[in-house]
């Protein structure tokens, strides 16, 4: 049932900076993503095309994605929340833009003002216009395992909202636990049900760590056969409301889990850690990976982790 | 197959504080045994009856034993390498006795100097004592998912290790990934090549967080239909040997998943995260466990945790 090939898509440079207060520069943001690309990432979220004054951050989307070099077989992805969003990733020769969602009636009340029906239905423009141009189009469902409002979010939400974006023609759905609170068994019903209505393969797991379950929930996804992961080196990503509290899972946990597994992900774990290390240091935070800790120490003292 | 019902074993007291440079107090270490029982926790491992010369930390051992208010039911496990542990032991009244041994034979000649065979031989004294008396008998078998001197260990060895351990009459074994590098896929084969030969409901996971999948490989032996996990609480334990690593899978993150999965533990998280909270100001290091921080800061700052 454990598929023998996973693709991890690398979500740091777009949804694990976006929150840094200190401007992360355009050119460190080239590094990143260019450093990843050849690490063998076959995606990665790069930057945003949204309003500056909503997140100063990605207010250079279109310089960091003139500067990058494109590599043969690597998708570029970038989150477009409207049409104008859309109109520069196209400009900015995006391979894929990604749309949103909540599976959580209150936070989408809470956070946009609207239902949840309501706000896909406003990115039918920006998905029929990705269609048109021939980009593809990938869909992104938060609160898919809890909400921090309404806490719990039934499955049959989750199965509604996943409907509503294959409807609107997405490549791709990502089932994500934006605030971590999942474990492993919603995880697996949660998938198992999303996957009733969409193609498996094309079906991801986005899983924060903030409550440690992460890596878990990402063997249970695999579990339902799950074959695609979102991760963020150095688990780049922390957590704007909860201080000390742990982000985006970190890619080099994933990829050490995977090469645990015999699960083949096309990553060089070698070069991951040197790029987190490198980020790490660029922002001036300890890296969130476990894996890279360990392993980097590995590297400087010589016999490796604790006995 | 996954159980209805685990056992936690806690051990933040001996394991986790071993390796604190700074002395923690007596009373310190008595308040975390009380605190951690009252919370529910079925079995404590309080500390350790070895000699000041090699554990410094541990030398008020008796005192704690002494201390600590004995609460009806729960088990206080004691860390006990020969002999003279033992009568200590048996004088502070422990439940419980704990003999060790490595799965892996470039570790255990590199540490003790003697072959696996050897070293566990060396137990048969404390363990007929421990028998004679009437007292639980619990062998922990380290590096049973890989070594830092050797790498890779045999499943046959471990397997070969919970045969002797078996043949002393322990009550209890425990399968410690003391590094932290084993994954999903072994923590399963391990443990059911080690349920073949000793009662499955009476063998343990031990897993340090070292690279990130304590949790997973958790889940991974509920898989496996194993019922008694080790914890520390607030992750206590790090790791001497590589700074910034992680050490002990934190107690809050294993009972966060429990109750995710349905799985009666016992223990109330409520507690549990006081607890966590206390030790971590004790000895003045944050929290390495992640449900730890984000409950914390729920409690704090009302929303919860990222969105």
């Amino acid at each position: 049932m454990i598929p023998a090939k996973v693709k991890i898509v690398e979500v740091g440079p777009r949804d694990g900076l976006q929150n840094e207060k200190e401007f992360v520069s355009t050119e460190t943001k080239i590094e990143l993503v260019d450093r990843l690309a050849d690490a063998g990432l076959q995606k990665v979220e790069a930057t945003s095309f949204v309003s500056p004054k909503w997140v100063p951050q990605m207010a250079d989307g279109a310089a960091v994605m003139a500067g990058i070099a494109r590599r043969e077989g690597t998708i570029y992805s970038v989150l477009t929340p409207n049409m104008r969003g859309f109109e520069g990733a196209l400009e900015a020769r995006a391979d894929e833009v990604v749309i949103f969602g909540a599976a959580s009636e209150a936070f989408s009340q809470k956070n946009i003002n609207c239902s949840i029906a309501e706000s896909i239905a406003r990115f039918e423009p920006v998905a029929k216009a990705a269609k048109d141009a021939g980009v593809r189009l990938r869909a992104s469902i938060s609160c898919a395992l809890g909400c921090p409002y309404q806490g719990e979010v039934p499955v049959a939400s989750v199965v509604d909202v996943v409907e509503r974006m294959a409807a609107l023609g997405c490549d791709e759905i990502d089932i994500a636990d934006t605030i971590g609170v999942g474990t492993a068994k919603r995880t697996r019903e949660v998938l198992a049900a999303a996957s009733k209505v969409f193609p498996r393969e094309r079906l991801s797991g986005h899983f924060h760590d903030t409550y440690g379950q992460a890596v878990a929930n990402i063997y249970a996804a695999l579990l339902e056969g799950i074959e695609i992961f979102h991760a963020s080196v150095a688990g780049l990503g922390g957590c704007p409301y909860a201080k000390g509290a742990t982000g985006n899972v970190a890619t080099e946990d994933v990829v050490y889990l995977m090469n645990g597994l015999g699960i083949e992900t096309g990553v060089d774990l070698g070069k991951l850690i040197e790029i987190g290390d490198f980020i790490s240091r660029a922002i001036g935070k300890p890296s969130a990976s476990r894996a890279g800790k360990a392993l980097l120490a590995k590297q400087r003292d010589g016999v490796g982790a604790c006995v």
